[in-house]
């Protein structure tokens, strides 16, 4: 795996350090109760406490640092009070490093037709057993706590992608109205009832909202830091629809405002060139199911755009998924074999071609980070992206 | 993992040497051109080249010696021609040890109303896309030899579990006269034309037929040894449906009969306590299914008897699945999470089991070779199956 540049010594606990800048671009060192991540990184998604059909040896293997649960789906299966009881996240799951668990949030504002919203929180049907359930800023924080992740993420209002003014409006203010509420019962939490002891120290970090709107994302950052400090800070509502450039204008918005101290997490993003074009614009941190979706439905991520992993093309031939590639899948098969797997409809195919793109998009960060601390991330980008694209991918 | 004990000198290429017997039970090493197996041993079946859902590096951490390819599969996914020109079904799979390939005779008499046998051989349409198809005792040579394993089996007539002697015959007769010529084509394969050199050294092993019925059995033993010599022997046509007691007492009565130097191989056996049961009656070498169907299926085989790693009891447990295995999903996780796995439906679970399961026979092989070494078995092995069946299992 490419060598991630020697740390020297690290931050103090949730302290980020800027260790090189290129233009908006940043490479950075987080620590974490569970250890330092150096940034740009991307995050596995975790969404049950499982990478989509990886172990935690699998994750480890692609140098994944830090991986994401979800408060939502961990409340409904296997419930967060079995999830502490057995030692919270990092017990159930094996995975020794860094983690983070989203609030809920995106996902309960989702349940199209099956939730009602107001001030207090959101009631939901569970998609799993109908049941009815609540979440508000205090449960999603409790939920948190439980499942005891490196970093809990604060309960937001999030609205379609392309929302109009008046609709974000009201999300980004409840966003702050309910950052106040989360941070009040994570400091009541952090400070510790018997019964709430800490599994580990947690971070709390707020989520910035607006969706397309310049001033309303402008006020929401206001808003947000006023409310601080934070040891960290998401960019919510991006890529749900909205054309690219849209997203890339709002993020160069950002740049310059964020401090810079503070790691910049932008959520639900992405595939490979959207980490690049992330990562360009200041961006430290990404997580995405896409790598594992598109893994499961044999679509791989290789330097030279995307590839059909059942196509005829590859049956019978030796060589290997990505020759670039120092995964698994690619120093271990033949692609002849990897399309068989596919075609016979047997997981191995599945978790291999999985566990190439998870490695793609880590091994994305670590190459973006060596090159920003040499002061050549804009042109190796630039040239990446186009290689990427050449084939229309 | 429990120690195999050390072989001193092995045998020559294709030798079976009997390192120890204990009443009709033995423990022996069998010499192949990609390594030496010790036996007793159950092989995994990777039916399309892979062991349902395990990578090559997860079988050979089960310890498996040996895996089993299944020549109708693969000459239909990928076909055979694909498979050699990739350099045979080593390269193909990556797994670096013995392999053993079924001629696709079970297969294709398992195709009721989609297949025609006459003496020539056995058309049939194919399972995947409905072409016609045909199988006879030299196609099934020249697909084997493709494939390029260290064992080909012979094109036998394989007759349904409980037939009437008419039929037995029947099929047991045609076993014998394929037989000869699966050995003829298999002999002009060796000597080698040039576009059919073999990738390896391969034997050919006979099956021996005569359902339930002891009198074919006994001609099907002396027709087939008659043909001879060969480096081993498979039991076809065995628990396919018919009584436990009729396997064991058409064991028995091979047993004494078969030559001391050559591994009997009972073919679709099995489940644990059938390892034993076999194991006492003189088996050396296993494969089945069983391990890897019953792990997809949320069925894990423990000391104990079997569990149903779906069952509330598992729920919130930070104890192994079984605190006696070696094997990665018990030493790793907390049977909570392999539970919570299931519920989610995570493929990782189906891995984790299928690899637990397999990790047991292939234990049980080791365990039972360490009691035969030792002269412990008969005890040792029935106080496992006293415990094993304790719950009723």
């Amino acid at each position: 795996m490419t060598a991630i540049a020697a740390v020297t010594t690290p931050p103090g606990m949730f302290e980020f350090r800027v260790d090189a800048t290129e233009g908006l671009a940043r490479a950075g060192t987080l620590a974490l109760p569970h250890g330092t991540v150096a940034t740009p990184a991307f995050m596995p998604v975790g969404t049950h406490g499982v990478v989509r059909g990886l172990s935690a040896a699998d994750v480890a293997r692609t140098g994944a640092q830090i991986v994401l649960g979800n408060a939502y789906h961990l409340h409904l299966r296997p419930g967060e009070d079995v999830v502490r009881a057995m030692g919270g996240l990092h017990c159930f799951t094996t995975w020794s490093r860094p983690m983070l668990t989203d609030s809920g949030g995106f996902q309960v504002f989702s349940l199209e037709g099956l939730r009602r919203i107001d001030e207090d929180g959101v009631e939901f049907q569970s998609h799993v057993d109908g049941t009815s359930r609540k979440l508000t800023p205090e449960r999603a924080m409790e939920v948190q706590w439980a499942l005891g992740a490196d970093i809990a993420m604060a309960f937001d209002h999030v609205v379609p992608g392309q929302a109009p003014h008046e609709l974000a409006l009201e999300g980004m203010e409840r966003t702050l109205r309910w950052l106040d509420r989360c941070r009040a019962q994570h400091a009541v939490l952090a400070r510790g009832r018997e019964d709430s002891r800490p599994l580990v120290q947690q971070a709390l970090w707020p989520i910035l909202q607006g969706g397309t709107h310049d001033d309303l994302r402008r006020r929401s950052l206001e808003g947000t830091l006023a409310r601080g400090p934070w040891t960290g800070i998401a960019i919510g509502g991006l890529s749900v629809g909205e054309p690219k450039a849209v997203m890339h204008r709002i993020l160069e918005a950002y740049a310059p405002e964020l401090p810079r101290e503070m790691p910049r997490y932008l959520m639900g993003v992405g595939f490979p060139s959207d980490l690049l074009e992330g990562i360009a614009r200041g961006v430290d941190l990404f997580d995405c199911v896409a790598a594992t979706r598109n893994g499961r439905h044999g679509t791989a991520w290789l330097p030279t755009g995307r590839v059909n992993v059942r196509g005829a093309g590859l049956k019978g031939s030796t060589d290997p998924l990505d020759p670039e590639c120092d995964c698994e899948a690619c120093t271990t098969y033949p692609r002849g074999y990897l399309r068989h797997l596919f075609v016979v409809e047997d997981m191995l195919g599945l978790r291999l071609v999985s566990l190439h793109n998870v490695r793609f998009l880590v091994r994305l960060g670590e190459q973006a980070r060596s090159h920003i601390l040499a002061g050549t991330f804009d042109g190796w980008s630039r040239d990446w992206l186009r290689r990427y694209h050449a084939r229309g991918a």
